[in-house]
């Protein structure tokens, strides 16, 4: 495994904004992805939170909008944020350069389908690859670990943590792509990275994951209810009904007035991280 | 004078971010500004802080990486960006396309010279046209207006405050060109825009004068002692020499480890609008 080369560092809040390049085995290609670690006085180790970003953004949206960093260099928080796809000349996108496929759409699953089974494993990258290369190269407290995400790294952030229980301690999302088996953003991304038979969809719809999951996990989602994508493409409706048919606690908070931007993520990311330490054993 | 035109809007920490777009009369063209309005329960009016942004910026930098809105909620603040220049395809511009020159440049100076003279009319846009259009908009509380900004808006805020002492009651800057007339950012930008006799210089050169200023406003000067354009751009030193040699007070914080970008800002943004509240009277 090829090792993180440091390209950009920042102090904030008295901790480091950190961006990385790497060679990335599980996508086949070079990534770049950025570490946020906070102060540490006095210890040796600090539990990690992982952000998995939405459609057209890279691991920089989050590190430069959210705010994340204050209170996570209060809570003593290492924040880890990869890109959202594949990235490169060789890497295939869709032909017309749509958002919602391609390049910045990798929709956090591992395709199988021909042009995108070469590059597109984002599900194996944010598991397995990236974890490891962080737990190798920064103080990372063992198996203290949480995920979050914004729309379709909402979604990847529900599905990694349903499929991962005992990899994470609590999972969170804003305005997530809850169902994509049955919105268009996801039905178009799955029938190209996974191809028309969509029994292999099912894998990577938090609705129907949390339908069978056995497994518990502190679960938090936000939606605002100004959201401009929240009845076509989002349906927060169809996890909470699954939810509660299987007995999985969610916390819902539907924010008045929030659209889907990152003033909405700012506004909120204090209570998720919050929400994380909490069951990370912060204080 | 033309309305200001609303072109986007998002619910932030209980407030509105806000962007405008509007005819300037001032720089003869079409501008934007943002404006944060906060949340204002049981309350008229608000007063109003004014950033001015650095080289390269437009109106929306501030607005979505300084994390700024969050504080000025809790203190009931509005905020207001301008952008940097004045913009358009019929707006002069460095004919290399330089950054430190023409569009993203405009030093907050009234241009004298060809052809900038015609749009690169930033000091009064700043000073009188946007002030009225804000006042004209919003419920700004008489009277209350303070001023802060970064590296090239940090001189603007300087510069303004320093030249305008009764229409502000503070001023802030983080990591500010503090005299432009002796750096080469400045002197570039100066030749160009006011022309080769440098007496004419002096009035936009924030080491000048406070040199030779009578009344006192509350100033706080913050500056990254890792800062990549601390050396030959900045130059904090001359300011704080001249503002003592005058018995001027300024609070100057440097801080440790910190270089030039926004996660500077945003570590110490905070800070900033608390000193400005005390003396806009919140609470």
């Amino acid at each position: 495994m090829k090792n993180l080369e440091k390209v950009a560092s920042s102090r904030c809040f008295a901790g480091e904004q950190l961006r990385f390049r790497h060679w990335s085995e599980a996508l086949s290609c070079t990534m770049h992805c950025s570490v946020f670690v906070p102060p540490m006085p006095g210890r040796q180790t600090a539990p990690v939170v992982y952000w998995l970003s939405g459609l057209t953004c890279t691991d920089e949206n989050f590190v430069q909008k959210a705010g994340a960093q204050r209170v996570a260099a209060e809570l003593g928080l290492i924040l880890v944020t990869p890109d959202t796809s594949p990235r490169g000349e060789d890497v295939a996108d869709d032909p017309d350069g749509a958002y919602d496929l391609g390049l910045g759409a990798g929709f956090y699953v591992n395709a199988t389908r021909s042009p995108w089974h070469r590059n597109y494993r984002m599900y194996d990258y944010v598991v397995d690859e990236l974890p490891a290369l962080v737990n190798g190269s920064f103080p990372v407290q063992d198996d203290a670990w949480s995920i979050s995400g914004h729309s379709m790294g909402g979604h990847g952030a529900l599905t990694v943590a349903l499929k991962n229980p005992r990899q994470f301690r609590s999972v969170s999302a804003f305005a997530p792509i809850c169902s994509p088996t049955r919105c268009p953003w996801g039905t178009r991304a799955f029938s190209n990275y996974l191809g028309e038979d969509q029994t292999t969809w099912a894998e990577y719809d938090a609705a129907l994951l949390i339908s069978g999951a056995t497994a518990r996990l502190p679960m938090l989602i936000d939606q605002g209810d100004a959201d401009q994508f929240l009845d076509q493409q989002l349906h927060p409706r169809l996890l909470l009904e699954a939810a509660q048919q299987n007995d999985y606690p969610v916390s819902f908070h539907s924010r008045s007035g929030y659209d889907h931007s990152y003033f909405y993520i700012a506004s909120f990311i204090d209570e998720h991280l919050r929400f994380h330490a909490e069951y990370l054993g912060v204080r």
